[in-house]
Order: structure tokens, then C-alpha cells, then sequence
């Protein structure tokens, strides 16, 4: 049974895994509380990046010899593998950690075995706390390990009547400069942020993240099948990594120098599959769809959206084009229904956050 | 110096106008408190319907002799005037109140003066209390006094997309059972809902109030300018009244018996001051837009929206009519930029309440 105690350390634990997001992958996001025999909170970590010391390691470090007889708090399943870094279901026996209470059993067939390899060394194992909070804080990487692909996000910003742009195509600012800002906070949770050249062309954006120390920059993808881009786009200056993803006979010579993905077509421009799969093969866990109607469109109609950030401003415009282009949708009953989680003030504006209901 | 109990007492005098919203026009909406002089809640009232004992005169009943020396508090000036009731100044006066706490100045020339009234037979009068919630409360009758027009709220259900239906037309239900009854919530708290002849054809819409007891139907209003509906249309039946506005020059002899107004062509259809002017000239201070889009861009460029109510469905469509056609706004900043007010979740749906600011 857990008590208040155990629940405080665990969402302390949440917390800070979450410091994580955006620079962890193809890792996921780790937080670990250590308590002495006592109970009193000795240590705590989280992972940082991959290749950096597993959340366990960290908060152990910190605790030190405290951690003797005490409890460990970890967001995750301890890992039993031999990585980079050691497996931490050793670590942990090493420092003769009494209990290990743990939200979320590690779906990763390489990682599992942990709670195992502590039991058979007698340490007491707890799963399930907070449980749907650890979730949903790895939620990209959970559905990448489940999906095989990366999680993605689409975020679009509109007026109440669903506009993007207005009728001559003018578009800066729809949105308030809070939501501006906000946008910068998921990407930078994101490992890749994703347009199209439509948004190249129209708006020429820089998409690294501004204005948040410290922050691993998202690898910036254009999906660009005729490989349009300017080599004077904002987008391939060195802020940020950058790929370009052209179709299989694309013409690059005018790109020396620029990451490029030569991928298969689709039924519109580039596979969305195919660049998903490409996108993971190099690490990607979470994408941030940040193109135009037409991208999101086609993620929407190959079922390659799992979330929505909406910011919706307080705007009417009457014409210009609609946020979401094309899904293959004709018919009321064929609408994509989502689950809302969150709906926020930001600024002046309205931030929906919903997800896409597995299966739909 | 108002105390706690003097804002109590107004803020109680406010809700009570609240329930009069849809009924009393082309008066305001009013609602008083009487405190008898200890302070203690002896009789409250509120202005039911137009012809109706005004809120003063009930409240006044309900204390009786305990009224005197005590204190009124009530949301709207008392009147000065004698119109189907005796002036509530007089009244007033002659229950003996030694205070009046009102929260609102009345506007109408007619009506103004009860506060003068007041103090010339030496009752205690002020003026101010909680006005800003007063004035919210009676947003509808002031517009109306103010522009000489009903005030207008715009009423959309749309997806987070922006649109009212699918590529095919289909659109029942976007919103949930939760939006549709809040819906007739609001219809009972307006004096016309008005629809064009587009909405007439696609949904054969009833716009009576279903579900709410004891309410005062509101005027069913529809833009057709050639008088297309059919004498079997629901609008025709008997649950409420219903005005068919249409060109000086239609031909309506098919309607016999049918309430009609034969009004001036605007730019597209009739015009929209002309039919506010008309509603006016009938009492109605309070209009419902529930057309579809074509109609609420004509309001939207007539400036004639005072407040929107958009009722957004976690759904999405990526194709379908928008919720708002052409407004006359071709570029950015010519945008219609509104406050928020509020926003609510409604069932699974979204709600957003916003005014136009004034002069927009
Ligand atoms: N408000 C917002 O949230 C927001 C965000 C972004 C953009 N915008 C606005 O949207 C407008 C641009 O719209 P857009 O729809 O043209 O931009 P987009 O969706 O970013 O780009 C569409 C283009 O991407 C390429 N593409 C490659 N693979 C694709 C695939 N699988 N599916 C779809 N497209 C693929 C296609 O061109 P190729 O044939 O060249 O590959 C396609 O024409 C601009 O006005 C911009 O300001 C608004
Ligand atoms: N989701 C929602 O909130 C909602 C609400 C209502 C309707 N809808 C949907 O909207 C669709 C109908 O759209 P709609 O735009 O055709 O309907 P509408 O706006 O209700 O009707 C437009 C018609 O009204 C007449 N009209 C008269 N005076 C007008 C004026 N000053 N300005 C504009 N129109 C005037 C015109 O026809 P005449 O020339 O015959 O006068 C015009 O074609 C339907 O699919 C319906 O289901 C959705």
C-alpha cells in the first residue's frame, strides 16, 4: 500500500522526468527520488540525455551511503540491461536500496527484467503508482517503443472560425506572442520538428528553439519532394540539425552540404510512413508537426497523428485557408473525434490539447 | 461605503434580474433586495415580463411594513416614469425605505430621474455598487437603448477546424447533446433567433425552446428574400411565434396567415439594419444568430455582432464548409479581433463566449 509519502515521492519523480523531454531520446524520460530507512528524501536525478547517467545513478550518486535500507521512486521500471551506462537494477542492489516502487513497467524487450533481477537480490517491488502520470510523461516514447514509429503532434494556431491565413494570404500574427512562446516549449520537447515546403515557401521559418537555456535543438525536417528549398533558407543555417526529405529522383546538386533523405512517394508528396520510419531509424521519438494544412492533412489521413495543440485566437476572418486540408474525410460519421485533455488561456488566446483515441 | 452584507444583497439582486433574461422586453431585466433596517433580508423581487410588476414594487410586497427604514437594493435605477406600473421611485418613497443602493443608471430618457426623485423626498441614494456585474446582466436591453438595434449574439457549433459540416453536407451532430440543450439555454434568454433561407433548406430547423419550463418562446426569424419556405416548414408551427422576412417584392401567397415582413435589400439578401430596425419597432431587444455561415458573415460585416458563442467539437473534418463566410475581410489586420469572456467545456465540447469590443 502506498502512503502520502510514497505518492509525494513519486510525483516528485514525475517531475522530474519531465525535465528531460526533448533531449533524452531514442531514451525515455527517467526520474528517480531516493529516501532513507527513515523516509527522508536523500537524492533524486533524472536522465538527462542519452549516453548521460540513467536517473537512478543520479539520484543514488546523491544519496550516497543514506541510501542504505531506504526506498528508490522511479518513474520507470528499472533497467537490466547493459548499456552505455550500467544496468541500474544492479546499481541500485549495490547500494542496498531496501524497496523499489516503480510507476511503469518497461515495455522495451531489451530494458525488461529489471524488477526480476531486484527481487531475486530481495529487494522489495512495488508497481503501478502514479502510473497514468508516469505515462503520460513518456507518452512519445511509449508509443514509439509500441508503434514503431515516432509520436507526433500536430500543432496548428487559428482563428475561431478555423483560418489559418486570411484570404490574401496574410497570416503574422495570428496568435499572441504567449502562444508564440509556448510553441518554442514544444519543440523543445520535441526531437524533430516537421513542414512542408508550402510553409517554406510562405513563411521561410527558422523552427529552432528560441528563448529556453540550455535546450537540445529538434532536428528541423522539410518534406520537400522536388527539393525546392533556397540554399539561403532560414532553415539550414547552423542553428539546429537539419534534413531535408526529397523525393528518390530529386535533383540536390544545389544542396551541397545539407542533410538529406531520399524517401518513396506517396499518395501525396513523401510517404508519411516511410519518412516516419526514417525519422526513428535516426532517433526520432516525438515529432512536432509544424506545416501547413495540407502536411497535417495527409498525417491525419494516414492515422499519423496522436495529438493536438490547437491555439485558437480570439479572431474571426470569414475566408482564408483552413487549418486542416484534405483527410480523406467526406462524411460526418468519418470525423476523427478526439479526446480533449487540457484546455488553457494563453494570453488572449484558447490552447486545446486533445488526443487521438487509439484505433480511431 | 458599501459593507459585505450591501454586496450580498446586490449581488443577490443580480441574480434575481437574471431570471427575468428573455421575457421582460423591451424592458431591462431588474432584480431588487429589500433589507429591512437592521439589515436583515425581508423581500426580494424581480421583473418577470414586460406588463409585468416591476422588481421594486414585488420586493416592496414581500416586506411589507418591514421595509420601512430599511434599505432596497436594486440593479437598475428605479424608475421615474408611470407607464403600465406606477413609477417604482414613488412606490419606494412610500414604503418608507430610509436607502437605495442601485448598481446601474438608467439610460432611457423615459425612466431617468428616480434617483433625483428619491433624494428630493429624503431617502439615502447611491449609485455604483457591483455595476460592472449589473451591466453584464442587462448587456442586451443597454445595447439596444444605446444603438437604437436588438444586440446580437452570433451562435456557431463547429469542429476544431472550423467547420459546420462534412464535404457531403452532413453535420448532424457535430456538438454533443450537452451544446445542443446549452443552446436552448440561450435561445430562452433571447427575444428572436433568427436563421436564413440556407439553414431553412438544409435542416428544416424547429428554433422553439424545448426542455426549459415556463419560458417565453422567442420570435423564430427567417432571412428569405424570395420567401422560399415551405408552408410545411417546422418554424410554421405553433410553438412560437415566427416572422418571415423577405424582399419588398415576393411573392408570398403561398404563406396565408403567416407573420411577414417585407424589408429593403441589403448587399446580399436582406438588409441586415433594415431587419434589426424592424425587430426593434416589435420589441425585441435580444437577437440569436443561428444561421449558417453566409448570414453571420453579412453580420459580421454589417457590424452588427455584439457577442459570439462558439460551441467547439474535439472533432476534426479537413474539409466542409468554414463556420464564417465571407465577412468583408480580405487581410490580417483587418481582422475582427474579440474578447474572451469565458471559456467552458460543455459536455466533450468547448465553449467560447466573447463580445465584439465596441467601435470593432
Ligand atoms: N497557422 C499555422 O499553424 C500554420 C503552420 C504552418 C503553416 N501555415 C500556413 O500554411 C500555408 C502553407 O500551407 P501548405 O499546406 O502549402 O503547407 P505545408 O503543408 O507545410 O506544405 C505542403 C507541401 O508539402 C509537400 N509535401 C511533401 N510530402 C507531403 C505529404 N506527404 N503530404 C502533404 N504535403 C507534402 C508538398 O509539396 P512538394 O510537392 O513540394 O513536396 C506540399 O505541397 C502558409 O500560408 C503558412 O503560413 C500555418
Ligand atoms: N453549425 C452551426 O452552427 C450551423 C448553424 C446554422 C446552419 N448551419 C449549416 O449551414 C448550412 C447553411 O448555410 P447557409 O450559409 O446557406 O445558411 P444561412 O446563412 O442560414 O442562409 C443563407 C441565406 O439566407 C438568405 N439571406 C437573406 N438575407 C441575408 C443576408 N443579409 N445575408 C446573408 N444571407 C441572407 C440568403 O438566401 P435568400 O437569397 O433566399 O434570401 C442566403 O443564401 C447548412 O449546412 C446548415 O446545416 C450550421
Amino acid at each position: 500500500m502506498a502512503t502520502a509519502a510514497d505518492t509525494a515521492a513519486m510525483r516528485r519523480a514525475v517531475a522530474l522526468a519531465a525535465r528531460g523531454l526533448g533531449s533524452t531520446s531514442p531514451n525515455p524520460v527517467v526520474g528517480c527520488v531516493v529516501a532513507d530507512a527513515s523516509g527522508h528524501l536523500v537524492g533524486e536525478g533524472f536522465h538527462e540525455r542519452a549516453g548521460g547517467p540513467h536517473a537512478e545513478v543520479g539520484a543514488l550518486r546523491a544519496a550516497g551511503p543514506r541510501a542504505r535500507g531506504g526506498t528508490a521512486y522511479v518513474t520507470l521500471e528499472p533497467c537490466n540491461h547493459t548499456g552505455r551506462t550500467g544496468p541500474c537494477a544492479q546499481a541500485l542492489i549495490e547500494a542496498g536500496v531496501a524497496r523499489v516502487v516503480y510507476a511503469v513497467a518497461d515495455p522495451n524487450p531489451q530494458a525488461r527484467g529489471g524488477a526480476d533481477t531486484l527481487r531475486a537480490a530481495g529487494v522489495r517491488v512495488e508497481q503501478g503508482l502514479l502510473e497514468d502520470e508516469a505515462e503520460a510523461g513518456n507518452t512519445a516514447w511509449l508509443t514509439a517503443v509500441r508503434l514503431g514509429r515516432p509520436h507526433v503532434t500536430w500543432k496548428y494556431a487559428a482563428t475561431l472560425d478555423g483560418r489559418v491565413a486570411a484570404r490574401d494570404g496574410s497570416s503574422r500574427w495570428i496568435t499572441s506572442a504567449e502562444s508564440r512562446a509556448d510553441v518554442h516549449r514544444l519543440r523543445a520537447e520535441s526531437d524533430a520538428v516537421v513542414v512542408g515546403s508550402g510553409t517554406l515557401r510562405a513563411d521561410d521559418p527558422h523552427l529552432a528553439v528560441r528563448g529556453i537555456e540550455g535546450v537540445t535543438q529538434p532536428l528541423r525536417v522539410v518534406l520537400d519532394s522536388r527539393a525546392s528549398v533556397l540554399p539561403t533558407a532560414r532553415v539550414l543555417d547552423g542553428a539546429a540539425p537539419t534534413l531535408i526529405a526529397v523525393a528518390e529522383d530529386a535533383d540536390t546538386r544545389h544542396l551541397p552540404g545539407v542533410g538529406i533523405a531520399r524517401l518513396p512517394a506517396g499518395e501525396r508528396g513523401i510517404a508519411v510512413h516511410a519518412l516516419l520510419a526514417e525519422l526513428h531509424r535516426r532517433g526520432v521519438r516525438s515529432v512536432l508537426l509544424e506545416g501547413g494544412p495540407t502536411l497535417a492533412g495527409s498525417f491525419v489521413a494516414a492515422g499519423a497523428v496522436d495529438r493536438v495543440v490547437g491555439y485558437l485566437a480570439p479572431v474571426l476572418l470569414g475566408a482564408g485557408p483552413a487549418a486542416l486540408a484534405d483527410a480523406g474525410i467526406t462524411t460526418i460519421t468519418e470525423a476523427l473525434r478526439l479526446d480533449v485533455n487540457a484546455t488553457d488561456r494563453i494570453g488572449p488566446d484558447l490552447r486545446v490539447t486533445a488526443t487521438v483515441p487509439k484505433g480511431a
